[in-house]
C-alpha cells in the first residue's frame, strides 16, 4: 500500500528537508509526488536548466527509502515564458485574457506552450528516467482544472480541426447542430468559432461539441507528454491525477483511462452531512473508471481545504475514515496534497500531513496512525473489486447537457440526482457499481440510470438488451430526451426510451420554487414532474401524483418484459423517494434487497 | 380572424412539409410568417441567392390556401457576413464584442450591416412582391430584442448625430445633461460617447438620451427596410413584431406605431398567479398603441417557453383563455411561435402548435379546437375597441427613469406599480384603457397615472386640463419628479404636479427591507413612503400613515377643483391598497364603480 | 467652529448665487469648499483658462464673510483630456477600460494625467494664492474613491518601481511572496504584473503589496499636488478629504496624516440601528488619525444619500446628533456635501443644506439651528482630545488580509468585529480610543486588538511590552496569524501571539451557515471557532465551548503576567459576548469599568 503526498521541498529551506525525511519515516510514507510546480526553478531562463536541487532531493528521498512519482513539472509555466509569449494565455468566453500570477495559465491548444512543455518533459525524462527512486511519471497536474475552457483563436483553430475529424463534412455538422435555425448555416469551416459570448442562447450542438473538444484538448496534452516519456522510459508507468469529483463536471474521464498506465484521482471532501456518501460515490466511480483494477488516490486532504466558502477541518476520526473509504473502493495508494502545509502562496490554508502547528499535533498523530493501519492493509493491495449486481450509470455528457440553459428549468442537478439514488441504495444496504455509461452492462442484474438525458441509438439498444435478457432497468425524469447532438427525439418523451419504458410523456412540468408536489406514496417532488399521457399495455403504475395539476396521473411506472422490467420515475423524488422505489422493486428483484452485512444501511458494504 | 404561426420549414425535411400542410388545414391555419431566420439559406454566399426552396414552400402554402406574412429575413446574419465584417458585431457596455452563434448579432447603426440587409430586403421584395400568397411584410424580427444596447464606435457616431438633431447646440446639451457637475462640460461633439462603463454613476441625462437613441436606432432600421419595401410593393402592408411585454422595457413602441401599417405584438405568459392579469395588461396597452384598431398577435406560446428560470407548460384551458384574451383586447390574429416545435437549436424546448409529441397530443387537439373557435369569432374582426372611461397612463420613459441607479431606493418597479393598479381596477370590475402617455386624455373621466415620474411641462398642463374640465386625476409616489432630461423639478415634490395635487413633499422616505409601514386604512407600504409637509387649502386627507416615522402624517390626499379632483397616493400600497383608494373615490366618481357584468372582479369586462 | 459645505455654484444660474449668500449668512456658514469639479469650466480647452466666473464667486463669498477652502479641481478631468489622451483611463482587473461620463476616470500613475493636473494646480495656486478669502487648499477630492485599483500598464510600471524600492532584490521579493509555490519565481523585474484576473487564486503577497502600492499611488498624487501648492503658497494649509468609513477599506490613511496640514474626513451615516455607533467609531478613529488634534469634517449629509440600495432620510434630530457626534470626537468643522442639492447629475438625490424643496423646509431649518449651536460651541474649538485609558487597535492591513480569498471561511468581517467590540465598550460605558496600529500603546491601560491578523515581529514585541508593563492586551480569533507578507507564522496559531497569550491553536474551525455554537457563558459564535489544544502554565479559561465539536474545550482564555494580562477570545461572539468578556475582565481591570457618566451605556462619554 502506497502512502504519501505531494512534496514541495522548494518551498522550504534545506534544514527542513532533513526533518521531513525523519517525519516521513515516522509516518510510514513510502512515496511522494515531486516537482509538480518546479518549472520556474528547473528552467530559470529559457533553455537553461538547474537540476542540482532536485538531484539532491531525489537522492535524499531514495536514501530514506521513499519512492518518487516524478512530475513533468509543466502544470504552471514560469513568469519568463508568459512574458516572452503572452499568446499562450487563455481567454475566457468574453475575450478576457487570463493573467499569470496563479497557476495553469496556458492554452491547452497553444503550439508555443506545447513546445516548451515537451522540452521540459524530455529534459526530466532524460535526467531522471533511470533514477532508482523513480517509480512513476506524474504527467502535468490536474489537467484542465482552471484552463479547460479557452476561447482563444488557438482554440478556434483546434476546434475546427477536431470538428473536421468528427463530421467529415459541413453538411453533417450543419445537420448535427441544427443550423437551419437562426440562420447559422456554415458555408466554410473557418466560419466556425468557439461558442463565445453571444447576444442570447448559443447553439446547443456547438456548445456540446466545444465541451467534448475542450475535454479532448487537455487529454491531447496528456498524450503529447506521454509520448515523450514513453519514448525515453518505456518501462516507467505514467499517470496523471484525474479529478473525479462533484466540483469537476466538464472532463470526460471515461475517455482518459486508456491514456494512463494506472488511474490516479484527487478528491476533496464536501462539507456537511452528505460529505461521506459523496466521497464514496466518486471513489466508487473512480474504481470503475479504473475498470476494477487498483488505483491511486493521488490527492486528498488531511483536514480543511482553502477554496470553498467555508472550510471546516475534519473531525477526529474522519482522516482515517476518508482514507479507508477510498481504499475500500480500490485505492492502493493514499496520498495527500501536501506533505507540509505551505507558509505562503494561494494554498497556505490548505491542510497538509504536517500542519502549521508542526508534528506535535493531532493531525500528524492521525497521519502516523493511518500509516500503521495502511501497513496492516498491505495484503489487500493488488486486489480487484468484485463486481456488484447493481450498476448506477454515470454519464458525463448527460451531466453537461441536462444542465444546459434554455431548458424547462434551470434547477436540474444531474450530480444531485445521481447521489440521491446512490444514497438510497446505501440506505437500503445494496451494493452498487457507479459505472461509466460506456462500460458493459452485461453482468449487472439491475441497471439504474437516473436522468440519463443523452441517449444515442446505441445506448438505447444496450438498455433494451438488458430488459430483453430478463434483467432490470430503472431510469428517471428527463432521460432519453436527446441524441448525441442534443437534438430532441421526436414523438414524445422520454424519447429514445419511450418504447422500452412503455410510457409517453407529452410535456415536462417543472415546478416553481416553493411549490412542491406530493405523490401517493408520500414522496415529494420539488423541481420536476411530467405529464405521462399514455402507457403501453400492461405497464403498471407504481406511484401517482397526489396533488397539483397532475393529481391522479401516473408518476412511477414499470413495464415487465418476461423476467425483465423497465421502471420510470418521472419526478425528482430525492433520496427518500428513491428508497421507496427500490424497496418496491426489491419485492421481486433480489439484487435490490439489502446485504445482510449492511445493518440497515448504517454500514456501506464494499467487496 | 387570422390564425397561424412562424413557419420554419427549412428546419425539416421535405416530407414533413406535406404533413405540415395537412395539419395546418386541420387546425384552420390561414397565415404563416415565413423566412424569419432564412438569410443563411437564401444568400449562401455574398450576393449569391437561392430562392428555389422558398419558392416551393410559398407555392405549397398557396396551394393549401394559407397566406404568407413574409419576413425580410434580416434578423440574424449568416456566418459569412460576420466573418467578412466582424465590425458589425455589437459591443456591450464594457467593450465586450458579442460573437455570432446565437442570433441578432449586429449593430443597429452599422452602415455595413444596413447595406447587406437592404440588399436582401430588396431581393425578397422583387421576387415575392406579387406572389398571390403574400399578404404582408414582416420586417426583420423582434428588432432590438438582443442588440438594442450597442456601445460600439458606430453607435457613438450615430448617437452624436442624433444628439445634434435633438439639441442643435452643445450649450443646450450641456444644460440638459447638467454637465456642470463632475466636470463633464462638452466642448466638442466628438467628445461625447455612449454611457460606457465608468468608475461610478454615469450621467443620468446621457443615459436617458442613449436609451431614447437606442430605441430610435432600431426603429431607424425598421424605417430603412420599410422604405425599400414600400418603393417596390406600395400596396403590401408591412408590420414588425413589437414586444409589448413586461420583459421588454427599453423600446418606446409608442413612437413606432406610425411606422407600420398595422401593429403586431409578441407576448409570452408570465408564470404564476399574476400571469393572466399581466397578459391582459399588455394586450390592453397593445390595443391602445394600435389606437383602437385591430392588431396582430404575431407570437405567443401554445404552452411552455424555454428562456425563464422555470418554464411550466400551460394548464388545460389556458391555451384558449390566453388567445381569446388577446382577441378580446383587439387582436384580429392569433399566431404562435412556432408551428412545429424545433428538434434542435436554442429554442428546442419552446412549445409549438405541433409539439415534440406530434399531432396526437393535447396541445395539438387544443390548437385544432381553438382554430374552430376563431372561425366562429369571424364576425368580430375589424371591430374597433370601445374606449373605456378610465385611462391607466403608461409611459416608457417613466419606466426607464424611475428604475435608474442613484435613486432613493433600488426597489422601485414601475411595471409592478402599474400592474397593481390595473389589477385593482379589474378587482373592482372597472374597465380601463392602458394608454400611452402621448395619447389624448380628452375622452377619459378618470386619468390614473401611477408613478408618472417624468413630467415635462406639456404633460403637466395636459393633466391640469383634465381636472380643470371637471374630470379626475389619480397619481402615486415619485410622480412629477423630473423633467424630460431627468432634472428634478425644484420647490418640493411631486414637482411638476405639486400645484395640481395641492401637496408638497419635502423628502422621500424609502423603507428598508423588512420594515413595512401601515396606513390607517390597513393598506401596507413596503418600499416607499413620503413626508408630505404641506397641503394646499381644502385638500382632503383620504388616508394617513399609522406607524413608522411618519405616523399621523397624510398618505393619500385629494384636491377638488369644481367637479374635478386630483388624488395623490404617496406610498406603494399594492393591489389591495389601490383597490381601497378606487372604492373611496368611487363614492363620487361614477366611472370608478364596477360594471354590473364584472361579477365582482371575477370576470374581466372588455367592450 | 467652521460650518459649511461643498459649494458648486457652476451648477446654478447667477441669480441663485445671491440667494445662496443670503441663506449662507442665515445659516451661519463661514466656509465653503469650492471648485472641486470645475476643471472643465476652468480650462475649457487645453491650456486655455477661464477664471472669470470663479473670481466672481470668490469675491462674492469674501464680501459675505465666507472663507474658501479652494480645491485644486483635479478630481474629474474634462472630456477633452480623455479624448486627447485615452491612455489616462483606468483599467479594471480584467482589462476593461473605464470610460469618462462619471468622475475620477484617471490612472493615479499616469504621467500624462499628472502633468495636466499639476499645471491646473499651479494655475489655481498662482491666481488665488493670495486671495483674502482663501484659508486652505483642498487637494483633489476623495482621492482613490473610484480609481484606487488600476491594473493598466502604467500601474504595472509604477508597481515595479515601488517593489524595487521596497525589496531591493528579487530574492527578497521571491521570498516574501513565496513564489517557490506554483512556479511563480521571478527572474527579472519586468516579469512582475499587477495581480490581474488569473485562472485561480492569485498570489497573496502580490495582492497585499498591490494594495499597499495602490494606496501609496494615490497618496503620491496628493504629494505631487501638495508640492506645487507649498512651493507657491507656503503659508496656506492644505488638506485632502479622507474617507475614513466602513465603505472605504482599501486606503491606509494612517500613512497619510503626515502629508496634510490638517486631517479632513468625509463620512456618511449607515442606515439602520448600527448607524450611530458606526459613525462614532469612524469619527473616533479619525480623531486618532489626527493624533488628537482638531480635524475637519469635510463632508457628511444633512439627510439621505443616493448611492446605497435604500437611502432613507435622517429622522428629526439626527442632523444635529450626527454633526455633534463628530464634534465630540474632535471635529472643529462641520461641513456637508453639498450646499444646494443638485437638480441634475449623478448625485441629484443626495441631500444638501438647501434641499430640492428649498429654504422653507425642515432640513434648512435644522441647518440654521445647527449653525446657531455651533456658534455656541466656539469655545471648544482648538481643544485636543483627552486620551482614553483603553485603546481599540485598528489596522487597515489586517482588514485587507483577513478578508482575502482562500481562507478558512469567506465570512470574516474585520470591520464588523471591530464595531462589535466598540459597541460592547459603549454598552459598558467605557471610553475608548480607536487607535491606528502604528500609534503608541504606551499610555493605554488596556489594548484591545480584535482580529489583529497581520502581526509583524515589531508589533508582536509592542504587544508583549504592554503586558510586561503590567497592562492588558485583549485579542480575538484569527489574530497573529501572518507576518507582513501574509505568510503564516508557524508552530500553531495565533502565531506571533502564541507566547504572549499562552495559547496554542491547532486548527481553525469555521462554522457552516446556520450552525452556530454556544459557549458556556451563553455567548454565541456564528462563523468562527478554534480548537485550542494547549494552554501555557497558569492560563485561565474564562469561557469554554458548550456544544459542537469543541464542546468542553477552552474558548476564552487569560494569561496573567505580573499585574498584566493577555486575553484571547477564539470565537466571533459578537457585541453581547464581547460585553461579557469586558465585564469579566473589569473585575480587576479598573479601566474597563464604565464611567459614572455613561448611564449604563445609554450615553457615549467623550472627553
Amino acid at each position: 500500500m502506497r502512502y504519501g503526498a505531494d512534496y514541495n521541498p522548494e518551498q522550504w529551506p534545506r534544514d527542513v528537508w532533513h526533518d521531513d525525511m525523519r517525519l516521513m519515516r515516522e509516518a510510514g510514507v513510502n512515496i511522494v509526488s515531486l516537482g509538480i510546480f518546479s518549472w520556474a526553478l528547473l528552467e530559470p531562463r529559457p533553455g537553461v536548466w538547474d537540476f542540482a536541487w532536485l538531484d539532491e532531493v531525489i537522492d535524499l528521498l531514495h536514501e530514506n527509502g521513499i519512492d518518487v512519482d516524478l512530475a513533468t513539472a509543466t502544470a504552471s509555466p514560469p513568469p519568463w515564458l508568459t512574458r516572452l509569449h503572452p499568446e499562450v494565455l487563455p481567454q475566457t468566453i468574453d475575450g478576457t485574457v487570463l493573467s499569470p500570477g496563479a497557476r495553469q495559465h496556458w492554452r491547452p491548444t497553444s503550439p508555443v506552450f506545447r513546445d516548451y512543455a515537451l522540452r521540459l518533459t524530455q529534459a526530466l525524462a532524460e535526467r531522471y528516467g533511470s533514477h532508482p527512486a523513480l517509480v512513476a511519471w506524474h504527467v502535468s497536474n490536474e489537467l484542465g482544472c482552471h484552463n479547460l475552457y479557452d476561447f482563444s483563436d488557438d482554440a478556434a483553430r483546434a476546434f475546427r480541426v477536431w470538428l473536421q475529424k468528427r463530421y467529415g463534412s459541413l453538411d453533417a455538422l450543419n445537420d448535427a447542430w441544427g443550423t437551419a435555425f437562426w440562420s447559422q448555416h456554415y458555408g466554410a469551416w473557418d466560419e466556425i468559432l468557439p461558442p463565445r459570448v453571444a447576444p442570447t442562447q448559443r447553439n446547443p450542438g456547438q456548445q456540446l461539441d466545444f465541451e467534448r473538444f475542450s475535454s479532448d484538448a487537455v487529454r491531447d496534452h496528456l498524450r503529447a507528454e506521454a509520448a515523450v516519456l514513453r519514448a525515453i522510459t518505456p518501462d516507467v508507468p505514467l499517470t496523471t491525477n484525474f479529478m473525479v469529483a462533484q466540483n469537476v463536471r466538464d472532463i470526460d474521464y471515461a475517455t482518459w483511462t486508456g491514456d494512463v498506465d494506472f488511474v490516479s484521482n484527487d478528491h476533496y471532501l464536501r462539507p456537511g452531512e452528505l460529505g461521506r456518501d459523496d466521497l464514496s460515490f466518486w471513489a466508487n466511480l473512480t474504481g470503475n473508471l479504473a475498470e476494477g483494477r487498483p488505483w491511486f488516490l493521488m490527492e486528498h486532504a488531511t483536514s480543511a481545504v482553502n477554496w470553498r466558502e467555508v472550510n471546516p477541518p475534519k473531525r477526529s476520526g474522519e482522516l482515517v475514515r476518508d482514507a479507508l473509504t477510498h481504499v475500500a473502493h480500490g485505492a492502493d495508494a493514499v496520498c495527500y496534497f501536501q506533505w507540509r502545509q505551505s507558509r505562503a502562496g494561494g494554498e497556505r490554508y490548505h491542510s497538509g500531513m504536517v500542519p502549521h502547528a508542526g508534528a506535535d499535533s493531532r493531525v500528524f498523530r492521525d497521519v502516523v496512525a493511518l500509516g500503521a493501519q495502511l501497513r496492516d492493509l498491505a495484503p489487500v493491495t493488488e486486489s480487484r473489486r468484485e463486481r456488484a449486481r447493481v450498476a448506477l450509470v454515470f454519464d458525463y455528457e448527460s451531466w453537461w447537457v441536462s444542465g444546459r440553459d434554455s431548458h424547462p428549468t434551470d434547477a436540474l442537478q444531474y450530480d444531485a440526482e445521481l447521489l440521491a439514488w446512490y444514497r438510497a441504495l446505501l440506505d437500503a444496504g445494496v451494493r452498487v457499481d457507479v459505472l461509466p455509461v460506456a462500460a458493459s452492462f452485461d453482468d449487472y442484474e439491475v441497471v439504474l440510470a437516473p436522468m440519463l438525458h443523452v441517449v444515442p441509438d446505441t445506448l438505447r439498444r444496450r438498455l433494451e438488451d438488458v430488459v430483453r435478457d430478463g434483467r432490470h432497468v430503472v431510469t428517471t425524469y428527463f432521460s432519453g430526451t436527446v441524441d448525441e447532438h442534443d437534438r430532441v427525439w421526436l414523438g414524445g418523451y422520454p424519447g429514445a426510451l419511450r418504447d422500452l419504458l412503455g410510457v409517453t410523456v407529452e410535456e415536462f412540468v417543472p415546478l416553481l420554487a416553493g411549490e412542491p408536489v406530493r405523490l401517493a406514496s408520500g414522496a415529494v417532488a420539488t423541481t420536476w414532474t411530467e405529464r405521462i399521457v399514455r402507457l403501453a399495455e400492461g405497464v403498471e403504475v407504481l406511484d401517482s401524483y397526489a396533488d397539483g395539476d397532475l393529481a391522479g396521473a401516473p408518476a412511477v411506472t414499470r413495464r415487465r418484459v418476461g423476467d425483465g422490467s423497465a421502471t420510470y420515475v418521472s419526478a425528482d423524488i430525492a433520496r427518500a423517494g428513491a428508497r421507496g422505489v427500490i424497496e418496491t422493486l426489491a419485492a421481486d428483484v433480489e439484487a435490490l434487497r439489502g446485504d445482510a452485512l449492511s445493518a440497515g444501511g448504517r454500514v456501506e458494504v464494499i467487496v
